[in-house]
């Protein structure tokens, strides 16, 4: 027997509405990026997501369709987000940091068949455009005025061609399942995978996103999206903000200390979310001019685990409360977010620090478990780590085109590519990547757990730990490390200063000192060129 | 083209499987109707919940059979609802302040196959069994010991019963959409009407509650109930609550000043939600003793409109913040929640309680419109009201049976039969119901308007307005009044002083004094029945 409760799909443009009827004056301003600070509101995007859905139909575009947007985050790229989505496409975010060459291979691969874009990226789309089939059109995100020069054929400025369409248009009749938005990963290994968003998962990712034991935005919220849209959907901000009506501000392209300050300060912001890095500048720009942040409630940190240090900072010397988070990509992204339950509701100081290192529990939404390599589920005792897998509306159920369909099982279980221990309370921390954990007889070292207690060293200025071949234990650790300029630590100090601090088995085999460590475009270790350039390395005898 | 996330069906058991998960030491404390307060954790009542699916199930128990509850809040009324629905069955709770002819009619019309019950209505059921032929079984939600003699077969001991069960049982595979729990509205006119909630309904109806501009709710809270299950499923929080993981508190069958009191006080209660009549006695109880609230920080008031000196007492001598709110047993049930916006976060005082009159914003999931008798919408000013009509997720498309259809009309939107108006920033405050509203030369009066008007007058002690045949004017107003004990109001003197706070044309044509208003079983005014006991009067001429 079916319920009698009304059809009433879970669509994105019922957000924008939803803004726009409850929230209409609410401001959403952005650092533009022709500079001035603009100022538009929920009525404002509204309209114009309208106006841009309804242009895209005229112009022969149709539901299903993936129109890409490479552009940092400002009100016109929501709305742009919203427009896509009402017409029934899919708006497919790339991230300007991967290499031309791999960002033309995602278009191709994805038949991007327009591009929304910024000015700053219109060198980068010259070189994109000849190298993508598919693509139909390129909107630049600016006015007549400030229109470069190009070669291209087919470039309009979006508020020129705003002007073409009144906005009197209804949203496309999708079902709550349709795709609307695609985000590729950039894996250290293979070619980047493509994830298709549907309505439904955005709409119950935002709610899940705004309950308070999540992120807890509400109205009164101003909300700063640091981190980008094309960077997993910017956290869901982008729905999550209008389905609540709080005010948002968006940084353009400017994410450097200063710049980032200003906007808090000026636009009062009270909540904002960005990848540690970030807070590494906005932090010393602090330090460096002795400004504080008397607005800023909360700042959810995640992309990578959050070093105690910036949590420390932000909580001890400004007031600020740090929600660590993790997700991905796949799972729209928020997977976890390290909010205080009952049971350490009461921790101040050090023993709140502990806890704040984890990436924390999962909402209702996300189901977790951790196995071994047999898929036999391990205990949440807070010590025992294995392959995080999880499950959940808003988690991918396969990559675009069946790439990658080893991630996924028969019962719907994603494996994250994370090891990790849970906690008896449901506290989760990541321990390393599957590929990067060290399997030593048989047991599981990670190589993470290694890196940080490496790094506390003082003349350590970053560390890397791999898993290499071993006759007697299958792999060992080798620590890689970079020094401190004008220090010369020795094999020895690293390893006195590491001993009785991890079990003994746990102890690197050897050290290795080199000039640089690789990086990824995100900026994460590149273990595999690690392990290609100690191939032939043996361990001492 | 269809997104690629996963298929992961909002059905109530997921609700219970998180809590069990990720809060399996979080209380659910009872004052059992035995006597002591009781203590389960959802561990416990996750454990239950499976035995009673198991149970109903190896007895010959079908999904979408309804299963009825009549019983209080309680820690095994919750793993009731949460067996039922586990095994595909729909939860249909009975109000036991109706009629028991009443109540038979209902459980006929839903074909009850099984009931839940406490020790308190076993008068009432040994009268209601024989009168429902498809009732099959009765449990008793007790243990042996306290089993009273009763009559009936078929008839079983809660305690007894799970205990030929070790709850190794699959939670039935139904769809999201599968029917999940059944409530009748008792309408002030014709028979009641069935309202068929479904998984997924209540499922994204709880995740609306919990928003931070709904009920605000996390795990950190301590939630007591007041509103029974059978009222609304106690707006939504025996599923909100596992949702989040907070501690529970259910006063079992006593919601007395003294009783409730208690609770509040021994168990930290932080949220609570309940009628107005239940703060009355609350408010009174405290008065006299002079105890506070130090814990308790938000109160939800819903059911009927909240006097403004029930607002002012709680939050200006207990500093406990009043959430006005409305909804209906059709809206699973909320509608609206008076929490602060920006726009009048500043407030304070008596600017503040103006606001908290009103029944506030309707959240994300709740579509609201005004309109006037041929569908027209009308403006959101603060002043113009129409017919109260809502679309939405947990809003129902139909009653059972196909009764009352001429309340849905073919865009999706119920007809709430209240008046309202609705301001700029799109606070809702209700004005009338639609039948009760006076239709004057072609504009409306509001009923209640006029009544809170005329409750000012210090002699009045209850106040009713109901519309009459009128020649002219089509209809006009007439208040009846009953008079406080010891006092004799006049005409005059009430109309003078009315006189000056409405418009003109709103004063009441005449004033009855009568010695009683009748009233429903839910304590609303009847003013059907007043309307034919004032059938024959005629306005002076």
């Amino acid at each position: 027997m079916l319920g009698l409760m009304q059809e009433w799909p879970l669509v994105c443009h019922k957000i924008i509405d939803f803004a726009a009827r409850q929230h209409p004056h609410r401001e959403v301003v952005s650092r533009s990026i022709e500079g001035p600070i603009t100022r538009t509101t929920y009525a404002g995007i509204h309209a114009n997501s309208k106006k841009i859905a309804q242009l895209l139909t005229r112009e022969g575009y149709k539901p299903g369709d993936r129109i890409a947007t490479l552009a940092w985050n400002t009100g016109r790229h929501l709305e742009a987000w919203f427009g896509i989505m009402g017409m029934g496409g899919v708006y497919h975010t790339l991230n300007p940091r991967l290499f031309p060459e791999q960002i033309a291979w995602i278009m191709n691969h994805a038949t991007d068949r327009a591009i929304f874009t910024d000015l700053t990226f219109m060198p980068l789309v010259e070189k994109l455009a000849p190298a993508v089939e598919s693509l139909r059109k390129v909107i630049v995100m600016t006015d007549a005025a400030h229109m470069p020069e190009t070669a291209l054929t087919n470039v309009v400025a979006y508020e020129e061609w705003l002007k073409e369409a009144d906005g009197d248009f209804e949203w496309a009749d999708v079902g709550e399942d349709a795709a609307c938005g695609m985000c590729y990963t950039s894996g250290t290994t293979g070619d980047p995978k493509g994830v298709l968003y549907s309505h439904r998962s955005n709409v119950l990712h935002a709610m899940m996103a705004c309950m308070p034991d999540a992120m807890g935005i509400g109205a009164k919220d101003v909300i700063l999206p640091v981190v980008p849209m094309f960077h997993a959907n910017a956290w869901g901000l982008g729905q999550s903000s209008p389905m609540i009506g709080a005010k948002m501000v968006m940084p353009g392209g400017k994410m450097d200390g200063q710049s980032i300050y200003e906007l808090l300060d000026t636009e009062k912001v009270t909540f904002t979310a960005a990848v540690p890095t970030v807070w590494l500048m906005l932090l010393q720009y602090l330090e460096l001019t002795g400004n504080k942040l008397p607005y800023l409630n909360k700042v959810v940190i995640g992309g990578a685990a959050c070093p105690r240090a910036i949590t420390e900072k932000f909580e001890k010397d400004y007031g600020v409360e740090v929600i660590h988070a993790w997700g991905m990509t796949e799972m729209s992204p928020l997977g976890s977010l390290c909010t205080m339950k009952p049971e350490y509701a009461d921790r101040t100081g050090d023993a709140l620090l502990d806890i704040k290192q984890k990436q924390g529990p999962a909402p209702f939404g996300v189901e977790m478990k951790i196995t071994d390599d047999d898929d036999n589920e391990l205990p949440w005792d807070g010590k025992t780590f294995g392959r995080l897998k999880v499950r959940g509306p808003a988690v991918a159920s396969s990559y675009y085109g069946g790439d990658g369909a080893d991630h996924f099982d028969s019962h719907g279980w994603f494996d994250t590519g994370d090891v990790a221990h849970i906690d008896e309370f449901g506290y989760m921390q990541i321990t390393d990547r599957s590929k990067d954990v060290i399997k030593s007889g048989g047991e599981w070292i990670s190589s993470i757990d290694l890196e940080n207690l490496a790094v506390g060293h003082p003349d350590v200025a970053e560390a890397a730990v791999i898993g290499l071949p071993h006759d007697k234990w299958g792999e060992r650790p080798l620590l890689v490390i970079v020094a401190k300029e004008g220090c010369s630590p020795s094999r020895d100090g690293v390893l006195g200063f590491m001993d009785g601090k991890v079990a003994k088995w746990w102890m690197p085999d050897d050290v290795a000192f080199v000039d640089e460590i690789p990086h990824t475009a995100t900026g994460k270790i590149k273990k595999t060129a690690l392990r290609e350039q100690f191939a032939h390395y043996r361990f001492p005898g």
